[in-house]
């Protein structure tokens, strides 16, 4: 169907596909999951080129069986999971997750996102655009 | 369950009620859609009080039957429906919306969010901390 956008860099969205499964959108590249973690996927929603000024959505799939690494960073980020089920690690503490769940994860405070079960474990991630 | 949290103003999570219907959580009031809008919900997943610094994530609920009233702020708005179907204006513009479409409302960007059927139309709405 193709992005509906009036405004390069703007106003605008992204359709999902509508599937069960993998959470797609339209316009929206499947990434890597980050350049050191080749496995898991990451869909930048909105960000730079939305030209959003002030945060980006991005969506993460992490896929079964990938063991948890702790990342932190300077930068907070806002999660909410969207698919499948998993477990979080915040520093030395780990909880179950599942659809709507909602972390907030401060400034530096070390964090991992694991599946658990046949299906990946699928999130949305909100940061600062200036990161 | 109570929402499990380990600093004050920091890292930690709510949890989902995980039941069918309108989407709650532990811990997040539910408030009126705005102050001039008495129909629908509003609920604040991470803002002020987990001393995000940098963006807030908030999910609406529309009743069914509301009618939509185009909004426009200074600040943009990052949206992901979650529940139901319904339709966006942007502007001029109208498109159909349901579950993980994603919206991205410039600054200035006439706005606004219509539930269609029976279900309540919900969505999370990212806005910048500072506005």
């Amino acid at each position: 169907m193709g992005v509906v956008r009036r405004f390069a860099g703007g106003t605008g969205f992204h359709r999902s596909d509508g599937k069960a499964g993998p959470l797609r959108w339209d316009g929206v590249a499947v990434e890597p999951y980050a350049p050191d973690v080749p496995s898991g996927t990451r869909q930048v929603l909105i960000g730079p080129a939305e030209s959003a000024p002030n945060f980006a959505v991005r969506y993460f799939e992490v896929p079964p069986g990938r063991p948890a690494t702790l990342d932190s960073h300077a930068h907070d980020h806002g999660v909410v999971v969207l698919q499948g089920r998993g477990r979080v690690r915040l520093g030395d503490e780990e909880h179950a997750i599942g659809f709507g769940d909602v972390i907030y994860v401060s400034p530096h405070e070390p964090h991992a996102f694991e599946a658990e079960g046949a299906e990946p474990l699928g999130f949305l991630c909100v940061v600062p655009a200036r990161r």
